[in-house]
């Protein structure tokens, strides 16, 4: 048995996520129904870093396998992409220690999240990013970021739907940057909780628009409590960018 | 009655082409059923600039259409907005003579055709840029085009499925722009035959390619026969960006 490594593209909007589930089309499934081809009918099962929700996109989404088949990697690439549908594709292929993991050996990601800032929105940019009608101010957004960077119990950021139990985690990097009429927000951090990136840039957001001051950002970290932060972001706009090991 | 002209946006992904046929989702099927959700019932027929054909874009295509109705301007895109599905927006609309028609009176037509030209295809724009593995030359094709400015008759550049007799038209330019993987082909015209813009962008891909000289424009044209020039560009990469009246 081989463990191969596969950083794969999916666009999320007619996906209901990453991670296989009883109702909807999900991306774990349609890799595994691509795997199972070239392995004669075989399950052939995948882990991702993590999940995404309906509508995310990845550009970066890394998965692992354990497969018998011995095959140059380049046919890996080449043989999925012709079994997949248009909607995601696989990126690379590597060949990995047995012993690799693409959850559990996580030291970095890095999500990016869209927003078209103009008076009307744009039908090709509907699924891509997140129209924004209101001018928003960058500089106030950037205050905001500020406050997050470093290690901090981000329960405040947090779904409530979810069991994990620490919720400290690391942002090494916020950035705000304007390219024409289209915000692109940058997250690195270690990793990052249920709805997290979302609900910052829903915070970020009510601060852009002038609706929330960006110094108010530490006392919502400290009241450890959801419902002191901002509405959770619209999923379409967010993109799992990359995903680093060490 | 007043005359109204619009400008419209659509994605041409899940359209079955502009006008209204039998089989399958159209533009202008999408925009008189807004219409007559507006004016309680009654029919209103729009006039569109032109065709589009299935999967073709536009981010600027012009309508005309009569109405008894007498409402602001600006309430006439919110209210018709409202109504339509999100794949198309109307983006003006304008009080015109009553002898303004959308398709008799245009004057000049822009198409752009995308390109993205790298080795892997790009899940966010595959139905937006048409995917080319191959490098292109660009300055090849910059000399292929240089031979169609002007008036010229473009027999050999049209479908053979039309009943247009005059094919004499004029080409004010054709430019090619870089944006890091992408090429954005830009036509300008008096008016453009069935499928002009593609069999253009599919000879000039060609030529790109390699697998055809820049010099052999000249007797293309002249031959005025279909068969000589190149494929059919697919419909994904073109957009109707702007129609321009006296």
């Amino acid at each position: 048995m081989q463990r191969i490594k596969m950083t794969i593209s999916y666009d999320g909007t007619a996906f209901n996520g990453y991670q296989i589930q009883p109702n909807g089309r999900t991306v774990q499934e349609e890799v595994q129904r691509a795997l199972k081809q070239m392995h004669k009918g075989q399950l052939i099962h995948v882990t991702g870093s993590g999940r995404t929700d309906a509508r995310v996109h990845a550009a970066g989404q890394v998965i692992h396998f354990d497969t018998p088949l011995s095959i140059p990697l380049d046919n890996w690439t080449r043989a999925l992409n012709t079994q997949l549908p248009a909607d995601v594709r696989v990126l690379r292929a590597e060949r990995v220690p047995e012993d690799f993991h693409a959850r559990y050996h996580v030291v970095r990601k890095t999500y990016h999240y869209r927003v078209n800032n103009r008076a009307a929105s744009d039908v090709f940019r509907r699924n891509y990013a997140v129209h924004e009608a209101r001018e928003l101010d960058i500089d106030d957004m950037r205050m905001a970021a500020a406050h997050l960077i470093g290690e901090h119990d981000f329960t405040s950021f947090c779904s409530a739907k979810t069991d994990v139990k620490d919720k400290v985690r690391t942002i090494y990097r916020i950035d705000i940057e304007k390219e024409n009429d289209e915000l692109i927000f940058t997250f690195e951090g270690s990793g990052f909780l249920y709805n997290m990136v979302r609900i910052l840039m829903g915070t970020f957001l009510e601060v852009g628009r002038g609706d929330r001051q960006a110094d108010e950002l530490p006392s919502i970290l400290e009241a450890q409590d959801r419902s002191k932060a901002g509405k959770t972001a619209p999923p379409h706009g967010l993109y799992l960018w990359e995903v680093s090991y060490s």
